[in-house]
């Protein structure tokens, strides 16, 4: 007989502990199946009652457990909750709320702490990227400390695909069919214009620091050098004449130009090509406008007539074009949360492995949140063509998988019909009052 | 017994007219679904061989005629032919060119007459909005001076649902569809992040004159009021300080606040918010950028973080999300266009005619060229709220038919799977040279 694992026994012994709440939360950029996750975790949670009792969401994530403004799950309907998975953005309220060291943020942990004892939290799951990792791991440790008992479980999230552990990251997959549909289909309106009109085309896509989101729109030419298109990756310095003149050479040669750019395309001296000059809760730079500044370079170059497209949330909140891949991937590291933590595991993330690429095979695993925290993966240069224009066939055995498939939303009358939470609140046990 | 037709009776005594050729172009901004409208004409042309012989299309619209550059549209499959109904852009080319007047363009309409006449021409459908109404108009007449007889038919497209004479405009509901399916969306995601992120998110949408597909914004939300939106029509002239003051009461009400902001927002004095300063071929002036404006004069004034969007060509080209009515009235317009010409009418344009609302069901009609040529269809004032900022209950019912239903195109590994054609060359007939 297998060696059962040690809560089985002490199951079998009839010593099974009292069930404790757990607590969910969202955090940063929200994605179009961060839901899904939400959804594996409470689905899964809800099928072990003898060990998890009430189930809260944070209102805005973190900000919600400071403030102790918690969502009541248990009174949504299953229905509701299946709902989720088909749904965008973050059900429950995400927030941009970084927890620095705890020198420097100690009230913030300790009040943690103290809301999760009020409504005795044993599970910890936070749904983010690496930020949230991060904070994650400080909650488990400051637990720990504190001695009060909390498993906490990092959730992966982001479309931007640069946490480091797993192959890819729920949001991604999406947010990368997206874009390759998107430019697949502007390639045909730009190439139907070009004879008499616009000549090139720009859109701007996500991704701070990696051009995992730019590398997709690769995926829109079935093959290397099928479209005439050019991606700006932030990996690679934007040199303005090496530029130009391939712009040149694909109108000359093909008639018109797709550019997909990075928002996070910077020149060789690390500046971003389009800085508004605002920045985020996170202190990150706030970006926006590449588009615009890559075309008005070619139009005074060239002449060339030129449109441009900023798809901004249109890209992470498109539901409607989601990746099943991502989808099934998002549910499951959700469940794969719950199940962690019931087997005694903390501080951890659940991950996607790899198993094949053709045939598409992928299982869940398990990574320290130490590993994870603070770190950022990029996309490989042997991802990018030599000439730094485009996506080598390595990229492309990389990304196929993980925008196949559809998934699409029940329509009511022409549009999705998603879900909206009730969101009723948990009464407050504790008296004094907090503002993150 | 019915009375029958006089083509039937003619047939019926034997003196069944030689079958002439049909010449298919397709003009302007091209949409989701022209080619659905091509498919309709190609399709219904081939059950009447009889009738008509060879179907050619211009290679880039009307600049195909203008230089003998005919694709011959018999050397496709059937199966790519059927693929253009699920296939966006122009797959033919299209191309923006203006005819000006008889006397200021007599070169060229005797031009085109020359070409027509040397592949025996007898059909020439023109696939556009107002401006190619006119176009084939004038064919039409300069055909009947040259004693050259060509039966001119019309076939409506512009995703700015501005023809009069219809109810509708082939092309316009799938746009409407991904504005308002892209807008709830967007919505989803930034009362995500509005707590502590993002507050105001601006979607800049296409419809230079009209506000129809700003309009469609209006359907992310079910009902009046239920989302925190604002519409900006090129219909109301746009009022810095009311404004404001609307988003300052949303962003306190309700946390956030969405935006859906017409390319053709004016001021009081008629000058576009944001102006580019170049213009097409039709010395239109070519907009972008009104949501970056709008949403820095928000930070500016009160200080919200801010995210935008300007959709471009993405809208116009999002087969992956066009609405099956719109599909339908597509291929329909085409195929009738086909019926009438073979029914001997002359200078129409089959229109869609509404029969009820709700239930909806609608059925084809035609006007004539001259009733159609270079007028614009606007949106009702009673389609718009009294404040200006959103849509009312009569705008509801008459756009909602319009986006109903899904129509998805086949995949392969996760992209939709679009037909190209071979585009083969049809021989040329003239010797001389014209370059359009």
């Amino acid at each position: 007989m297998a060696p059962r694992s040690g809560i089985m026994t002490q199951r079998a012994r009839g010593l099974s502990p009292k069930p404790r709440n757990a607590f969910y939360a969202q955090s940063g950029g929200v994605t179009a199946v961060i839901n899904a996750s939400a959804c594996g975790v409470i689905e899964t949670a809800w099928k072990y009652p003898r060990r998890i009792g009430r189930i809260y969401a944070g209102r805005n994530g973190i900000v919600g457990a400071l403030e102790e403004e918690f969502i009541d799950v248990g009174r949504e309907t299953r229905a509701t909750i299946r709902g989720l998975r088909h749904t965008p953005a973050g059900a429950f309220g995400s927030a941009r709320y970084k927890l620095k060291t705890i020198e420097q943020d100690r009230a913030k942990y300790e009040r943690l702490i103290e809301v999760f004892r009020a409504h005795d939290i044993g599970y910890f799951f936070y749904n983010g990227g690496n930020d949230s990792m991060d904070t994650a791991l400080k909650v488990s440790a400051i637990g720990a400390e504190l001695d009060y008992p909390i498993t906490c479980i990092g959730v992966p999230k982001t479309i931007d695909n640069d946490l480091p552990g797993t192959d890819c990251c729920p949001g991604f997959g999406s947010v990368a069919k997206y874009v390759a549909v998107s430019t697949r289909e502007a390639a045909l309106d730009v190439a139907s214009m070009a004879r008499t009109s616009t000549r090139v085309f720009v859109l701007e896509v996500m991704g701070r620091h990696a051009g995992w989101i730019a590398a997709a729109g690769g995926l829109a030419a079935d093959r290397e050098g099928e479209l005439p298109q050019i991606i700006l990756f932030p990996e690679i310095a934007f040199e303005r004449e090496r530029f130009l003149t391939r712009v040149r050479e694909l109108v000359e040669a093909r008639g018109y130009c797709v550019i997909v750019a990075s928002e996070g395309t910077v020149d060789a001296a690390g500046h971003f090509l389009a800085e508004s000059g605002t920045r985020d809760a996170f202190g990150h730079a706030q970006l926006g406008g590449v588009a615009p500044v890559v075309a008005e370079m070619i139009r005074a170059a060239h002449g060339y007539k030129f449109h441009w497209a900023v798809a901004d949330y249109l890209q992470r909140a498109a539901r409607h074009i989601a990746s099943k891949t991502d989808v099934e991937q998002a549910y499951a590291v959700g469940k794969a949360a719950v199940e962690l933590a019931l087997k005694g595991v903390n501080a951890v993330m659940p991950v996607i492995l790899r198993k094949s690429a053709r045939p598409y095979r992928w299982t869940i695993g398990a990574v320290p949140l130490a590993e994870v925290a603070n770190r950022e993966r990029k996309l490989p240069r042997d991802y990018i063509t030599q000439d730094g224009f485009g996506i080598t066939a390595a990229a492309r055995r990389y990304l196929a998988p993980l925008i196949a498939g559809e998934d699409y939303p029940p329509y009511l009358d022409g549009l999705p019909a998603y879900v909206r939470l009730k969101a009723l609140p948990v009464r407050k046990k504790l008296g004094a009052k907090f503002v993150a």
